[in-house]
């Protein structure tokens, strides 16, 4: 156990890392040249240029007014300045309630660790236990915190009965909290939808699962089953290619054209040398040719090969996909049959609101019913094996990446190796090596098994990988610290015990880690969230890319990467803080001020990010609330069946039986916001489209509707206009198979009160 | 361990007992006095009258041809002759399903048990090992019985690969089974709602939460917010009135006039001697009075007070509910209304597809969000505490009931009980028979507890009190025959074992409990099968009441009394047989003919029942299958971890890994399963209402649907046409408050293609 001394030691070096940090954001960013790393969002809503011309060659690129630099923090006052509702127009609905969790921890935790330092501390300090047990055992080391904890209670005290009543309050609290943030945070989101402008999506349901036809294509029997079964509100659908082959064309091509860029600025800078590459991967083997010649080459084969496989995806009937986007003539439509099961067959014609046109994940429209079932089935067993052994296979590859492997494998490099510094460096860093790369891909890893899941929105595959993410930092940081060996061991211990035993064998461990969690608090927390305000990785990729593929203003805009809040990974960090106070709170209060400068400061740090820095990928209006809220309820329950385990070990059994009402109040809180709460966040209500509607029709009355819908949710490889929609589709709009419907339709069109009628004015 | 010749004792005793019953049954059932009884389902639809009067007197009553007698199980094949189709205009879906249970029963364990004896019979008996026990260890007994189960099998064997195959190929089985019954019944289910006549429930909505509103009534609330968010298809609505105190004034009323009867009898027989009675509960004390006069009294003075309370609620605005069935103009404007979410806020204007008006629970229309939410957690506990400690009460009270506490409480008593007969009666008796009643309570407590949680609908009150009696069984009755001692041990016994000690734990004893369990099959199944044929109940009550009661045939008809398939307790003891042949299908295969005789002299009985007796109160449509389907599946899984368990103590453990697999595949295939059926069970899909509206349409234009639903969903107090709407509603439709749109509405009425709209001609 760490003493207060290491505390403090690790506190300094933490607070100093921070501050290094702090110090090179302020002077990088007031650089004219890092001005794009540092302040990307305002280039994209164009309200900031590149660096004026008028000044001076130098003050272009670095900034000499010195009277800048001293005041290094004033980002933070400048970053809390802008009101919520210009920030929600600014930044977007998600970000701005994303950086609400962090005010969430501090309003949960700030009246908790009050209350904690005048209740439980002083009860804590007096228990006297640690004191005389050392009396008793002269080697037992303990440290001015154990003091402050739960430990220094003598076992079968009365003083638990404060604990006791402190666990009932803060849950009382915590879950006062966040009930009314999400009252708050859903009448936000319907403020949000309410008063936004109109939108391809409020008009539009994805329908998936088409079920084949042997007579009709699939964009006809879309057409017939829509206009049979909604007949007053059908308008218009899109069907769906399948231009994933086309899109990676596309992708090739672009970097293609990157490095025929490079390489004549090279040749522009030298030339006296003709720039030369190799035809094999990365350029590192194969023939050696002229590099200009060879890219100019790769592009023209690529542009043909695109144009064939554009023309076969429009005109091949397989190409299309047997999903497509249905737009409706009013929301009213579009909402009930977003809604609405379509056929007695649940598995086909399933209708879903359809994600913003820039949300929608192309590649897992076409998924059938049997498949996703299986797919998920795998991926569940895929997700438990990842969690628990993982460190089965990282141990395999430390195990071969050792000196005599490298050495068996690569025996040209023996003789480098076997240099006393290279050899020391290669056995102190390899065997770390293989589990930080495994960490480092993580995210990525668990993001490509929610695409494998098979969703179909950016914002939902974000979600899934977020709550895949938290299960392993559930178990593999949190109960992996308290019950040091790994998760498969873990593993182990939990199924060989019974199910009071777990809480008992976790929750007694949990006062002995406090000072551990406080040091990893200040290292991920405290200094992690100070580096996230430099940049590194933009920063140092902005400088590359402007060096040596910028020649117009339009590809320096290209390169500048503002990046993006990435919810699957820092949602489930955040969530990691919430458990350790909810933990703690009882137990170790001494840890609270950790986590509240932690909030206070991401808060800060990402307060000024959203407003300077990322721009998001998708507008999603806060449809993660539900999943943040639910994992603070599992923190809240993770943390009162540790202090029942931890209670029953201290001799306070009969104090038990108080404490199982809580989780079971707690679940219940749960599921009552869950019924209160959770729809407004899935679904769109019939009556707020109908006042969206009704309002549309008095204030626009002659909206071509039709018309704006058109190429709403056309793949982005066509947006480049070069698509065209095909002849027959048209032809079939003029002369419809289903004439009694869409007759009656049209005569009607003037004299009926369906204002949303007017969208098929053509 | 009972022996075969144990097992054959039992076997005889009970197959006696069921073919007295049986014989009991032959002939009572032929009597013409007891025709009532037998077949009062032929009676309720008018096809069979009383006895014909051009008989002799005597053969009015007793059935004279002896030749009738000889075939005593004629019943048989007459009963499997109806085929299903015609069963199902007959009986209802809902019946014909619930005898398919039983034949999913047949159809799941007959192959099973074929395979099990062909391939795990001789694998177990040639085992040997119990005999190498017995030779060791003289006292050791085993009976044949377990030389056939896998108790003979020596632990390590190769031999479990056979069982661990067996386990594969009879879960496959079973889920397959399984999968294609959902695919039949939900066939069924669409078939039966698309081909069925038009109903109220097909064109309504229940609405719950309506929010107060401070101008306007319920009523009128109701209209306008229909009016504005579904303009093109709200019909009209029906208020909801709280009359549950006039509904019971009305019961006592009823019972009051059956008293007056039966004195009236009474006095008619016996002209000499005025019956009287006393005014206190059911006439046991209080003041002597003439009994007729009495009760023309007490009718009198309850009709007065009814006729009060009528024009009372009729008028007062406090007794309408906030809620309300609103009906649309075609199924498709009710479909959309039942499944999409009205406004913003979750918890009011809750929508969903108005049940039969005959299945409608008047009482819970009323219960606020929050109010049912608590309700419902309420109940949650309860049932915990129900199931694990009902045992508590139950001591308490037999502490009491012995013979000094009698003596105590009622000293008068004791010369009586001091007598050696009723001494030794009340001794082996009352401790019990606190047992007993509270089982024989058990299903009415589990009723009420489902009408506390705030089911709007018989069925679903029946489904739910289904599910709780289900856990009851499964913990009391199946693991508490398992691990002796009562449901309190049990849960300690689990709380303080691991994860992976449960299943061994159980695993274990469950080859001991094999002769165990196939007596309780043949006492509960075959013999209490065999009793519920006779109907021994209904045939007392009919003749008490026809002596006392029955003056006139309409008399004689309510006397009837069909009674109906009691989905709520019939259901879960069905699950019990399930769960054993499932759980001995591995172990003990010669379990599997005792259940496969249970589920095939079962499906005689009750479709011979449901086609002579039952009446069932309302139909669901199936809408009970996703249970049945569960709760299979929950057998099939404690089948597969049970048998892990089991192998684990064989010391095959080195099979454990292959079994694991199992129990996921098959919570897998019941997700599968969950997401392809469960909705057709719950949704009426767009597609199906627009085909019914469309057909409708086209063979009755002139439909006027607005009389039809007039007063579909009026209380049944108010059904017997005293019934008037209030002024004020009439009024208001004439002169609508909401104009634009009920006028836009009467000018399209002529040359719209929306034909339910010709439902408002007037």
């Amino acid at each position: 156990m760490a003493s207060v001394q290491d505390i403090i030691v690790s506190a300094t070096v933490n607070i100093i890392s921070a501050i290094i940090f702090l110090v090179a954001f302020a002077i990088l960013r007031l650089q004219p040249f890092n001005d794009r790393v540092y302040f990307p969002k305002w280039y994209l809503k164009g309200i900031r240029g590149s660096p004026t011309h008028s000044k001076a060659l130098v003050s272009k690129f670095i900034n000499l007014d010195f009277k800048t630099y001293i005041r290094f923090l004033n980002w933070m006052p400048a970053a809390l300045r802008m009101p919520e509702p210009e920030l929600i127009d600014h930044a977007g609905l998600d970000s701005v309630v994303y950086i609400r969790i962090y005010l969430l921890g501090l309003k949960i935790f700030v009246p908790i660790a009050a209350l904690a330092f005048v209740v439980l501390l002083p009860v804590n300090w007096t228990g006297e236990t640690l004191e005389k047990m050392n009396v008793k055992v002269k080697d037992l080391t303990f440290s001015d915190i154990d003091k402050l904890s739960i430990s220094n209670v003598p076992a079968g005290s009365k003083r638990f009965w404060a604990h006791l009543t402190m666990a009932y309050v803060f849950s009382f609290w915590t879950c006062y909290a966040l009930y009314k943030e999400y009252k708050y945070i859903a009448n936000l989101r319907l403020h949000f939808l309410a008063s936004e402008q109109r939108r391809p999506d409020q008009f539009t349901v994805l329908v998936r699962n088409v079920p084949p036809d042997p007579d009709e294509s699939v964009s006809e029997h879309v057409e017939h089953f829509f206009c049979v079964n909604h007949p007053d509100h059908y308008l218009s659908h899109q069907i769906v290619y399948n231009a994933n082959k086309l899109a990676k064309l596309v992708a090739t091509k672009k970097s293609m054209q990157n490095w025929l860029v490079y390489y004549q600025t090279k040749y522009e800078r030298e030339p006296t040398k003709k720039p030369i590459t190799k035809t094999g991967f990365w350029g590192l083997y194969g023939e050696t040719v002229d590099a200009i010649d060879h890219y100019t080459a790769e592009i023209g084969r690529l542009s043909e090969e695109e144009a064939v496989e554009r023309e076969k995806v429009i005109s091949d009937p397989n190409a299309i996909i047997p999903a497509a986007f249905v737009s409706f003539k009013s929301r009213w439509g579009a909402v009930i049959c977003a809604q609405t099961q379509q056929t007695s067959n649940p598995t086909i014609w399933l209708t879903e609101w359809a994600p913003e046109p820039r949300d929608v994940y192309w590649d897992n429209l076409a998924i059938p019913y049997v498949e996703l079932s299986v797919r998920r089935l795998l991926m569940a067993v895929t997700l438990f094996f990842l969690t628990f052994f993982f460190m089965i296979p990282i141990a395999f590859v430390q195990s071969l990446a050792n000196i005599e492997g490298i050495e068996k494998v690569f025996p040209f490099l023996k003789s480098v190796i076997e240099t006393d510094v290279i050899k020391s460096f290669v056995q102190g860093f390899l065997p770390g090596i293989a589990l930080k790369i495994f960490l480092i891909l993580l995210p990525t890893i668990l993001m490509t098994m929610s695409k494998i899941e098979g969703f179909t929105a950016l914002s939902s595959l974000d979600r899934r990988s977020a709550a895949k993410y938290h299960l392993f930092l559930l178990v593999n940081v949190f109960l992996g610290s308290i019950i040091t060996g790994t998760a498969l061991q873990q593993l182990k211990t939990f199924l060989n015990q019974s199910a009071t035993e777990i809480p008992k064998t976790v929750g007694v461990s949990i006062p002995m880690k406090a000072t551990f969690f406080i040091t990893y608090i200040m290292v991920d927390g405290w200094a992690g969230i100070a580096a996230e305000i430099v940049r590194l990785v933009p920063l140092v990729m902005f400088h590359l890319k402007n060096t040596f593929l910028v020649k117009t203003e339009k590809d320096r805009e290209q390169a500048t990467d503002p990046g993006s809040l990435d919810f699957a990974t820092y949602e489930p960090r955040i969530q990691l803080y919430f458990l350790l106070g909810l933990v703690y709170s009882v137990v170790t209060p001494i840890l609270l001020p950790f986590v509240i400068v932690f909030f206070a400061f991401a808060f800060m740090v990402f307060r000024h990010q959203i407003i300077n820095v990322y721009d998001q990928k998708y507008e999603s209006a806060a449809s993660f609330w539900p999943d943040v809220h639910r994992r603070i309820i599992i923190g809240l329950i993770i943390s009162q069946l540790l202090l029942m385990g931890l209670m029953s070990t201290k001799k306070a059994e009969h104090l038990t039986p108080f404490l199982i009402a809580l989780p079971i109040l707690t679940i219940w809180f749960h599921l009552f916001c869950k019924g209160r709460f959770e729809s407004v966040f899935k679904i769109f209500p019939i009556q707020d489209a109908m006042v969206k509607d009704t309002l549309e029709r008095a204030t626009e009355p002659n909206l071509n509707l039709k018309a704006y819908l058109q190429d709403a949710y056309v793949h982005p490889v066509f947006k480049d206009g070069e698509f065209q929609r095909p002849a027959a589709i048209d032809e079939e709009e003029n002369s419809p198979l289903v004439p009694t419907k869409r007759v009656s339709q049209r005569e009607s069109k003037y004299g009926s009160d369906e204002g949303s009628e007017n969208g098929i004015v053509e």
